[in-house]
């Protein structure tokens, strides 16, 4: 049997110590894991299993000889490293947006288009964390009976936005209750002029503007979603749009998804059942009970929780959901340990001579 | 000049101490203020201009010689005492969802429909806060281009639950700060079975469930905004559909509004241009320069501040905007003593002989 070897980029990060644990779980025949980080973390040792790893600077050459790489270093280190990690032969799974919208790129969750690894041609792209459990949620719905539409509002995660943007809402909490000052330099993005604070508070901004007045973030759940569910020719069928906010929760981010069926005649109870047979996603709907999803019950598990559905009273075939997933685990290393483990099935890590 | 004898009945709870402060900025002549509250208040002593006034146990004598009673002091106790105060000769304006849709309570919402001031017979109610804001900033858009549809979902501050819960909550978030397990006894609302902390979480459930799966909140916003926008015959056919959500922020209700025009040709600009010309309304709303609303910057301020005015790309008519507004102040205790100035102004302060 082969035994992959596997680089992980961005091994320090939020995610990237994610996907170390996440990696030790899968079910991939293992040679050696290479540990690649910024220079500044050089030299630090993580664990792998029971195994100290050293981690390493990344560089073109840390790619030579590595079958299957992970990263999740930011879209500026995947645009410079990765396309050398391919000219070495490895494939490469990126966490990052720097690749998602190329044509040549599958965009893929594992389960609902993981058919398109076929034609992947040495990177694919692993989607944004808000799109992939907004999608998982809705495919089986749209697989059976069509999504015309879908309006999204979302309650984003801080440890979406890093390990730095995590550590300053926490200090700001503790400020608040001190009584003091709270500082930011990082919230909303780093790459934005103004910061502001995000504990105890709502940042209405995740990501750049685009020119359109839509945050890069929105634009990645409306132009996301249309890859993955179609096909390029027929991409625009299914209409998009999104508002998404960012929230003082640490783990887990939650959607309130309003969506429209092409089939008028479904009920609550069918959509209900479809979710609860579907792989990997969890129905947490009891009102009775007050059983619905919330990120502090998620925080740590791999499934996608759907809950509060609700027939929009006034028009037939319109629905709510509420969606919850951990944005690290499922929106991140999860997904794209599980997409790690179709290429192996698949017999697909190799770059194909093009 | 007429002077009037003004009660406030829960003076000593969240909304009632806003309530005591706006009362002493407002346009109204007055001669002499009583704080009401239950008996554990009793003796209190709490300041009206820089009057010191002692709480009063509240029952139905303590209306007489009352003119205007300013009632948060929870549903139970305003159905028990205000028609005590009405038999009384005092006129009532109610916080609670105990009258909201009572046929001859008018809801106000000044600046909206008050109009529907002078059909009053003793008691008008003020509507719940997360629908003032949200129609507050409708309005002016649904008076110009008929609004065909909403679909709300919501980011509510937790002192929209009243002071305990707040306390629980900045409790949690020190809970968790110093490693130690979260307490839950009041959230998501005291009257339900199972309890769950808010900090650093999410709650899709604001009061009660409906047989139908909605909450009582989200049933509030929906026919709440119905009975304001619309007289009866009519009150159809605007449709409006809600997901509220709690949201660990102490003060001010987020709201991503979607809302669709009767009149697909108007702009983004055009829209911004009507809010912005609207009293009561402000708009921030300048990507460019981050300008968006934000709880922690409107805390304690009494206007609706909108932002993030977008259109659907793919559905002409269709529209985004984000509103936030102080909910003890704008979604309470200023539309309440704004109601009361209206009913000085238009001379209505007096129970009708039915």
């Amino acid at each position: 049997m082969k035994e992959y070897v596997v680089a992980i980029l961005g091994a320090t990060g939020a995610v990237g110590q994610r996907l170390i644990k996440e990696l030790a779980q899968a079910n991939i025949p293992i040679k050696q894991v290479k540990l690649l980080a910024s220079k500044k973390s050089v030299g630090k040792k993580l664990k792998f299993k029971n195994q100290e790893i050293i981690v390493e600077q990344a560089q073109p050459d840390s790619f030579t000889g590595v079958d299957i790489v992970l990263s999740s270093a930011g879209g500026a280190i995947s645009k410079k490293l990765l396309p050398e990690a391919v000219k070495r032969g490895a494939v490469c799974l990126d966490n990052t947006s720097a690749f998602r919208m190329a044509e040549n790129v599958p965009l893929v969750i594992p389960g609902v288009n993981d058919q398109q690894l076929a034609y992947h041609q040495g990177i694919i792209a692993n989607p944004n964390c808000s799109t992939i459990q907004m999608v998982a949620a809705l495919y089986p719905l749209h697989r059976r009976w069509g999504i015309k539409q879908v309006v999204v509002s979302t309650y984003q995660a801080v440890s979406g936005a890093g390990k730095k943007a995590w550590d300053e809402m926490l200090g700001q909490a503790q400020a608040r209750l001190d009584n003091q000052q709270m500082a930011a330099a990082i919230l909303p993005t780093p790459a934005a002029k103004k910061h502001y604070p995000l504990a105890f508070n709502l940042l209405p901004q995740i990501d750049i503007f685009e020119a359109d007045g839509y945050t890069h973030e929105e634009w990645k759940m409306i132009h996301e979603t249309k890859k993955i569910l179609f096909n390029d020719q027929d991409s625009n069928q299914i209409k998009v749009t999104a508002t998404c906010v960012r929230v003082p929760v640490e783990i887990g981010h939650g959607e309130a998804v309003y969506f429209i069926l092409q089939d008028k005649q479904v009920t609550v109870k069918e959509i209900q059942a479809e979710i609860e047979k579907t792989a990997g996603l969890i129905l947490q709907d009891d009102f009775k009970k007050q059983l619905y999803p919330q990120p502090l019950q998620i925080a740590g598990k791999r499934e996608t929780f759907v809950g509060r559905v609700r027939a929009d009273q006034e028009n037939l075939g319109a629905f709510h959901m509420w969606v919850v997933a951990d944005n690290l685990l499922r929106g991140a290393a999860t997904n794209t340990v599980e997409i790690a483990e179709c290429l192996v099935r698949k017999n697909l890590v190799r770059v194909p001579n093009i």
